[in-house]
């Protein structure tokens, strides 16, 4: 994979390539072509997104053109004609579309409880969802492209990245950009450069937490977490502004990511969100606007740069993140990246075989994670639940259990247990019913 | 300790002597004379309880004379005299009385939450208030007594337990009557008797599972699983009857004990509860009432054995089992009991040092756990963050420290976080004032 | 198991019931047929044993008609045939009889090496020869009597085992005589009885430590270990009378078995064993000739009882043991012994599916391993590396790979590394060609 | 420590500075300096090193004039002047001088035993020699540069470092060349060049294993297994060139250390090394003679750069991998490098505050390890008696404990255990009396 001179080819594949965020991965991809020389991209998407699919291929046939770069851009709707010898492999797949997600988050706030998207009751039903088709991704990859890498950032990605660990053979990292707003945040708390310090963090998918902050040899954690922002510039936009509980996060001894909010001031969150409803419905809804915006942008034929308003979507740094991590895998650069790999004893209390999150040295090997001190007991028996609620997310979406599902559902810490639970899960399967034959059979 | 011609004395003090309980384990301690001859038998309590001590110790000492066994039964207002050369040392204090426990259970449902009383919000607001007192005890016993075993009962027992092995040399062991209670469900539900099977549990304090349950070489434990009663003859009086989520609890792998319901029926038990509260109050109230019954009932001085009424009011089996603890130890029985004891090891996802409930081997060297089987994901991560609840209010109770108080709560899972936790913290702590010196310096 | 009017049948099943030892086991079963009602007892062995079953199987027989109990003793060729619904089979088999013995011991000797029968080279060499075996039968049992219990005694017990737990689903405990030695040594020390003390045991077969010395509530090991016997009435009659390395073995923190010898005064033993084998050549050749002796008074029709010259056989305490074990099992009766089972987590830095030797709860259920602390760096390095030794031999004795075997003698700390090792190891594997078919396929 | 510009100061201090490997030291900063402008090299010796310091100081100042660089050249027997404000403080000592060594070899081979110089018996008697020397270097530290990095590489630097992690608070790193050579080894075995591929090394030190190759997204590991040399160009010379046992290191499952050979091919290293002792000597005779001869050569006012023959010394690619490390962590580049650091559950089944050696990514945060596969069967119980042996060996050199001292040895997997031990233990003491008051008090 090192020596480009007798390595012609470099094919990567992007499935689910009708996404609104094509532009980006493409601009990513032309901007490191000399390090990344990538000969072929394929943006391969099903049926149901041919439309899209069409109109972001050709701007990013488009893009290409104009770059002048030496890669020849495919878009395709067989999905084993596109795998065929491939080198790396994307996913940012969203199974049943928008409309799910609208309707993740509706459930549960119809319900008066929270909308989480990805480790809450909205992340369940899209494991739920997005697992079998991954796995039949993954199935395809074991015959047409078995030495190929499958970078995935579907959401739920660590639970994803689990599954796939767990019931496949290919060689998979899970990626998410929060790491990198949170090394962005604590440059700015610490108003330094990224490149000073080295902030390494361990714990799972939208649940993870910086251990130190190594700062010119001393470890600055404690001051960075007596002054930790909860409105950080690097903050996802889907997060809300909502600030922490300073006494308690002070207490915590690692310090929290983002998403940590739906934990630690639960019924703050709760009661933003249920306002946020009634004034404007779901993030999703939101998003379905955009989205619709932004293809119409797309269309301009003499459109052959990513356009601007794409930034405003969310999901910032995505590509970056995945252009970068294809380059330090392709490039063997033993660059420290915080990705989705599996656990293997880096946290002690939950599985070996778990995936987890974690701040790794990337190169044509993946991602192996750096050795974390044991996560302190404010935290380690929190990660611990959340570990078994993937788990049980894991098992109840490859095999359909409904014990499973429930069992889940029970263990997750923003679900109420009891009848409650029962009438969520019985309303989610029901509704995604076209997209769960795993529990229809 | 074993040989009893050359041991003559054999020293028990019962702290909280003035408890309505005492007839209990006075009866316990005339029916095992034979094999565990109590030569003194001190019953303390504080200045606050000294009519309670009165009554019911004027009852004990009508109750061995009447059974004709040489042992001294004292009464005592000065813990420092009662604990010289003690061996034993039974705790079952209420620091605040039920007055306190009154308030524990309205503050949260006030809040329209569970008052659990154990390791909910009202456990944790007692183990505040406990946990000063009981290290003050040991103490004294580190002074007057170190060799003595000091047999707790007060709860929440298990986080009792482990401030005491945290922060004392003395030898502790923490007792429940809810293995025994669960025993005896496991019995009906085979239509065996209890010495023919062994049901090993595992856990913490109102937290445990059975994990196996072998009969004739065979583990029937998905049998009994498919059979739990919620409703079983054995449940605790002040658990509700409510009926489990069938399909979650069979996709266990374990068996559940009683209090596990505030856990897996969550919504179900919250709403019982409030309306409970509506229609009687507290159970803390229906508690007083049927004490003040009880005492005037020992007033009677042609009373000399324990009524009747008694075992109405709750906690059954406790003066059983704490007998039957000091029995084996005194006689080095190597008897089989459910015990809260030092984790080291037994639970592979919590620290060693933390207390643990679990099946052991008893004799004078204390409680040893039997080895366990690695505890499912269905429950692992559950348990870590349970302990995790309960390390931070042991701190907290140590070190009044706020931040770890409120964290103890945040990661309660009966209790949302953010406002919700921080106020209820901030109620519980001013209306304990009194009781809570190390949060008030 | 349990009920003894309701079950007719007790079937025990001894294979290599030709051994000088059986009349000991029978007058087992004979002293404790109240407790445990055997009724069918079957001395199982193979064609080339034919002589001795039918001497020591009528022997069995008079005793059993003397004692007038209800039993009937079956002597057979055919395993299969005496397998059939057996309830306990017991295995003291010798796989190339005494002479592969004198060989496994003189193969060492004329190397001028240590040649212990059991962890050391001749060990390995037996265990080589036997596992195939033991495993054949368990096949048979598979089939045959799946729920049966297998008490196996032939040595090396620990690997074998480990060996049974590793490729077969039949429930297995192994036994040795040594921890019974071992209490009664630690009760001549303490001047004490056994009832009186707790003494709990873990480690590996011939490789076992004594943690803590539980008298009266305290900890008495230390006490022990400063005034620890070399040569105790209780030590084997193959172990040497060799004095312990006084200031070591006071600084171990716990308590060695008698084999430790062997790694704790190498030098010594070996320099004695030297001495001793050109005087007087192998124990085995000494033990050849008892045997003889026995067979010829087993012969005498007379004779209705076990002879006392047995006793000077060596294996002392052997049938007490099995006899003691088998009753538990079958009468539920929570008794601790110290046997061979699976670890699971009660040494820590061994693997989970290991065989240990520890002090368990015995039942219905097997033997459940007690809770122990961690083992001291004195002498945890040491137990995992003869664990490593014992995978190893397990791996090689199973599938034949002559890696795996050079690699056990490798780790062997009594065999030095290099062409030392593998002359040795050609030699055994030649001159066992016969019984070890895996290695010459 | 990043920004050169604020930073004016950079001092090292190297104690042992009259060692003959000075000058490899001074030409590896002289060459770096651009990276890392040391601005003071402080050359410590003792007074019994008086005339060696002041030959290779001078060498070393008119070394550095040469260069043309800012750094001035301080020569000095007073430590503690030397370590004030302190950013480096490197340690080459050897106490007791090559005499010492000199009886560390004899002393073994006089008994017919492995001289092994490091993790052997020599190493054992240097461990007790260095260790509290070592310790008071750190006492000094705490007090006049507590935030210096100690970089040590005297032997045996794994147990030394292990000393100074668990003794002070001053952050260290152990340093030895194995790794490099091993390295280059895998380079030549695979013909590839070592920025190709990744070879993650973990183990202790002398005692290291490397577990995967990953070249190309594979694993090489049984390829370079199957061709693994004994004589590799990279070999340090005091290692024999002695063949592999084929068979077992093809079955080990990691790649073992050129080291390693004393315990895999234990016998045959001993009859060479007997061998070479008759004809030759010692191997520290040998180096006395060279290292006379270099500080002739280093007298000669003409020399200004470092002499061509000291490469001949051995000891290659220590000095290069000490300026590399210091670069590193004075630079914040997260190079991976294979050094000496706390294990923190890197290696599983040894403590968490053992040293052990493994490659790890190096910053101003020091050394994190990266995460391992739990090591084989094959070598994990070797490594744990190991350590243990290096565990009793820093009690011993700590406490000066004759128990402890005589545990170490009986754990030596290299020396028989009984009277032999005892005696070479007694013999070690008395011929070091004079550095070794612990034992002497």
């Amino acid at each position: 994979m090192t020596d480009s001179n007798t390595r012609k080819k470099l094919k990567v594949v992007t499935i689910g390539g009708g996404s609104s965020y094509t532009p980006e991965i493409v601009e990513g991809f032309i901007l490191r072509h000399s390090k990344l020389p990538i000969t072929e991209l394929w943006l391969v998407d099903v049926e149901g997104g041919r439309e899209k699919l069409e109109i972001v291929g050709q701007l990013a046939k488009r893009m290409v053109e104009k770059a002048g770069i030496k890669c020849t851009v495919h878009l395709s709707f067989d999905r084993k004609e596109a795998l065929k010898d491939a080198d790396f492999v994307t996913t940012q797949i969203r199974v049943g579309m928008l409309d799910a997600r609208i309707r993740d988050e509706r459930i549960p706030l119809k319900h008066g409880l929270l909308g989480q998207e990805t480790n809450g009751l909205g992340g369940f039903a899209k494991a739920l969802r997005t697992i079998p088709v991954i796995l039949d991704i993954c199935r395809d990859m074991e015959r047409l492209c078995p030495n190929a890498w499958l970078i995935n950032f579907s959401n739920p990605a660590g639970i994803v990245t689990e599954a796939v660990l767990k019931h496949s053979k290919i060689k998979t990292i899970g990626l998410c950009n929060v790491p990198i707003g949170m090394n962005k945040m604590v440059a700015e708390i610490l108003g330094r450069e990224e490149k000073d310090f080295l902030f390494p963090m361990v714990g799972m998918n939208h649940f993870i937490y910086g251990t130190n902050v190594w700062v010119d040899g001393e470890d600055k954690l404690q001051e960075v977490l007596n002054n930790l922002e909860y409105d950080a510039a690097s903050k996802p936009v889907n997060i809300q502004d909502i600030p922490w509980q300073t006494e308690q996060i002070r207490h915590l001894g690692v310090i929290p990511c983002f998403y940590h909010q739906y934990y630690y001031s639960t019924s703050d969150v709760l009661e933003k969100q249920l306002h946020d409803y009634e004034s404007n419905g779901t993030r999703a809804e939101t998003v379905k606007a955009v989205e619709a915006e932004l293809f119409e942008l797309y269309k301009d034929k003499e459109l052959t740069v990513k356009p601007k308003q794409l930034e405003q979507r969310g999901g910032a740094h995505y590509s970056d993140a995945a252009c970068n991590l294809i380059s330090a895998i392709y490039n063997n650069s033993h660059e420290l990246m915080t990705v989705n790999v599996r656990n293997n004893g880096t946290i002690r209390n939950i599985p070996d075989n778990s995936a987890i999150e974690a701040t790794c040295v990337v190169g044509t090997y993946g991602a192996i994670p750096l050795n974390f001190p044991e996560l302190p007991p404010t935290v380690s028996g929190l990660v611990a639940l959340m570990k078994s609620f993937e788990q049980m997310t894991v098992e109840a979406a490859v095999t359909g259990n409904y014990g499973a599902a429930l069992q889940a559902l029970t263990l997750n810490p923003l679900v109420p247990s009891g009848k409650v639970a029962k009438a969520l899960l019985d309303e989610i399967l029901e509704v995604n019913k076209d997209y769960l034959p795993q529990f229809f059979k």
